[in-house]
């Protein structure tokens, strides 16, 4: 066969070369990292190419794909969600991820993202409860200790100050592997025997569950005036966390209202409703927390212009740390109408 | 590092192993195959979850994603198309695509799709003719003589029985390329001067150029009756091919309306003006040609069931054939909830 040019590669980050990334950077630097980039991004939010994600549901799970532009560079993330997963010992989430330049809509990069989304939730939640947290918070109570509890826990320690991370899991082998995980990182871990014991004394609640229906984590009278509740888990029309009148009592804010509207926990109001978008209060054009008696909710669904902060940084370390490998994806004939002619001198090739 | 286990595992299709594939199977044989698993599932086109692509333009090109699932296996596409790549040597469209478990989310395959989109779409072409063409048909007109015209031309001969081209493209170097590269595989090929020329004694006109922008190949004088018009090019907004008289005078058949409304020859008519979807024309709920004397438009711009039965055709290749390496896309942990414990292992493995 012929040898394919160098334009038929395509850089692919692994799941191995990905976990040697983060330990070549450091977990909570990346953390830290992340969040900066996605903080940059809300920044210029207006001049990237939105839309919904783009999702597949069936009975028992839902495939998205999450797409955006700013208008030099495409990212685009394959992203599945099916809590029945974790009975047949597979992941609930799974994802991988492209990079493309606008120019030539040529890809600059595919990795995996399964990790890389982890982190990235984490430091978008981060990164919102620096903005709406009440000042000074450093206790938090983390409410579902599944696969994103660690990464949450360690991006408030790096990215909010938090000393103390309560935990909470309807399955107590969940919390035992959790807390086992945070050990040693620099965190007080306190694990608790119901989600009551988990908010006492928290200035930040995370809400992280996956159940693909309506649940109610948190009903209105175990929500105390002042806290920021940062809700993770709901992202899935009919499946949501949070009692409807917790957010009643709430100021709202979302990442983008078209996709929180129908994945959302606003998914319970009605339609015009009023929610405020994170990356105005980010630029000031939106107030964030009134005061230190207001509940603050940050309504997370995950957005695509996360992925592609993420995937912009993985891009940006890809070349000094060596961590990937050449893919030959892209057919690339000589004459580029040649793709039959390539195609044929191949055979004797 | 720990090793992957074998659920990280992704099957990748090359560029150079589905260049393998095809030389194992044969061209014309695989096109046919792909014309036969195309049509088996346009006739169980109800059961797919159907959505337009989804597309981000810009002023140079367009990169879209193009999912579809009918229940059990979720395939999508991504795809771009840029006219000007081509100075830069560069192809106008490049692909890969990817196959994954409805049930679980998790990927079955991962290919290169240049190559597979030039052979589903000139099978897709032909298997429309078979329905729609003059019976008898022997000559075919080729006006754009680009990257998937010698696929066409192949496809017309396998499935059709077409025994002679008829060569035209504005750039004489593209017509010579087409032509030396059919040599010997088959058909009679006649260069031609003038797209006048090349349509002289063809029962069907198949138009493939590649211009952004609403153009007119054929005018309205050049179409006499009975023939059958392949309008491939016209595949965006704001790009078309053919006179709108044309289009009035033709039995107009489309593969889905909702995207064809945007991006094919009938974005240029009223948004209600009547059209045939092809699958019912297959299953038998609608009429294909009426008579011998009817102009049958098929306005195809490609769509994701298409995309889906390549990419399943390739999947059951793929074993049998053992062209693929494993790629270690997705995260695998022991436990599926410890995400946070396999990347801090990998620090010490």
């Amino acid at each position: 066969m012929l040898k394919p040019s160098q334009t038929a590669y395509v850089p692919f980050v692994s799941v191995e070369n990905m976990m040697r990334l983060v330990h070549h950077i450091g977990l909570e630097p990346m953390l830290k990292d992340l969040a900066d980039e996605i903080e940059a991004d809300f920044i210029r939010w207006p001049l990237f190419d939105k839309t919904p994600r783009v999702a597949s549901h069936s009975d028992v799970g839902v495939i998205e794909l999450m797409p955006t532009s700013d208008g030099e560079t495409y990212g685009f993330k394959y992203v599945n969600g099916h809590p029945s997963n974790m009975k047949k010992g597979l992941q609930t989430v799974t994802a991988f991820g492209l990079l493309a330049d606008v120019a030539t809509g040529y890809p600059l990069m595919l990795t995996e993202m399964t990790i890389l989304t982890a982190l990235r939730t984490a430091a978008t939640s981060a990164m919102a409860a620096k903005w709406l947290a009440p000042e000074g918070s450093k206790v938090m109570a983390m409410i579902g200790n599944g696969a994103q509890a660690e990464f949450q826990a360690l991006a408030f320690k790096a990215i909010c100050g938090i000393e103390e991370v309560r935990l909470y899991d309807i399955d107590p082998a969940a919390t035992e592997k959790c807390a086992r995980n945070l050990q040693g990182l620099g965190l007080t871990v306190v694990p608790c025997k119901t989600s009551q014991d988990a908010i006492l004394g928290a200035q930040i609640i995370t809400t992280c569950t996956a159940d693909k229906q309506y649940a109610t984590i948190l009903t209105d009278n175990m929500v105390g005036s002042g806290v920021h509740i940062n809700a993770v888990g709901g992202d899935c029309p009919g499946k949501t966390e949070l009692h409807k009148d917790i957010l009643l009592r709430s100021g709202i804010f979302v990442e983008y209202p078209p996709q929180t509207r129908i994945e959302g926990e606003i998914q319970q109001l009605d339609a015009d409703y009023p929610v405020t978008e994170l990356w105005q209060v980010i630029t000031g054009q939106a107030e964030g927390r009134k005061d230190a008696r207001q509940i603050t909710l940050f309504d997370s669904v995950g957005f695509a212009v996360e992925d592609f902060s993420a995937l912009r940084y993985v891009h940006s370390q890809l070349k000094q740390a060596g961590l990937f490998q050449d893919l030959d994806m892209i057919a690339d004939p000589d004459d580029p109408r040649d793709l039959f002619g390539m195609v044929q001198r191949a055979k004797t090739a």
